[in-house]
């Protein structure tokens, strides 16, 4: 494999290597901010909209819509994967672009990969009947299936540091600070 | 309103207190395995399978399919909505379950439900560039949007339950354990 091809699996080494001369030279280029937002449509649905991001303060278009609602056990109606699930594909699809971009910078040929996760949740938290019971996943277990040129050492080192750099991963991994504000309309508002 | 009406904001609330009472009774019926699988589908693209989940052992099947790109910017082909996007449609998802199933139990009419959530990465953290800056988010901030029937007390009531309870907030705002395998397959197994 040639390292100075440009497109490798895909992705244009050139291009990411300097997209990071550009943000190690200048850290605001690489401040990346995310906005969705989701309405409610009745029962357990709701449409997330992903409208627009920024990078480096300048903002982006987009265009696309996330359904979930839960399934007819979990009282929903089945139309569309659930928040629980929609959350494992998230961290599953950021791990991807990991092992994908770790492995093209370094020239290697990725053939195929395929990542399984699991997790599991005790009902009891989410319906407040034990405070002993966690409301979210206990632990996530994931098994990657990587086929690519590398050496398994080489491989086993993208591995790692994917572990270390992914940023769903690290979101999922490390307690991420929130605020959240209630605002009431219509009647509900008391006004 | 009724409260003793099953059906309020599209969710069986007789079906809602029997599963409760239920899990009450036999915690194992409350574990619910969520199982997904992602496939790399070139560039920064991938497609996430839902094929199954679990409900106290049960295994109940599903078909939905989840994709996910990066924006040309990020090097990927703008396809899709990204790993950073889904995961904040997850956490919106699971937060208007929450809040809708509360009011629901409640017997409170919701008119509309909107949850907005912000998040910024340092890119520097996922492009390995300081060791000092954190891939994943540094914070989120969500505006919750709410038009229901109750009182303001009884909605910040519900609010403040939907934070205590919410399976995907108690995932990013607690550290969930995570097991990660590497199998290498093909010539890359050095086999």
């Amino acid at each position: 494999m040639d390292v100075t091809t440009p497109m490798v699996n895909g992705i244009d080494t050139d291009a990411l290597r300097r997209l990071a001369g550009e943000i190690a030279e200048d850290p605001d280029r690489g401040r990346a901010s995310f906005h969705v937002t989701t309405s409610w449509k009745g029962g357990t649905r709701s449409d997330t909209r992903v409208e627009s991001w920024q990078l480096g303060g300048r903002a982006i278009t987009k265009d696309f819509t996330l359904r979930a609602d839960e399934p007819c056990e979990l009282l929903g109606c089945g139309t569309a994967p659930n928040p629980q699930e929609m959350l494992l594909a998230a961290f599953n699809a950021c791990l991807t672009v990991g092992y994908v971009a770790g492995c093209s910078l370094e020239g290697i040929r990725v053939r195929s990969l395929r990542i399984e996760c699991d997790g599991m949740l005790d009902l009891r938290g989410f319906l407040g009947l034990s405070p002993d019971a966690s409301p979210g996943y206990q632990a996530l277990r994931l098994v990657v299936h990587l086929d690519a040129d590398g050496t398994p050492e080489k491989l086993q080192a993208i591995h790692d540091r994917v572990m270390r750099t992914s940023p769903n991963r690290w979101s999922l991994a490390q307690p991420v600070p929130m605020e959240a504000t209630l605002l009431l309309t219509g009647s509900g508002s008391g006004a």
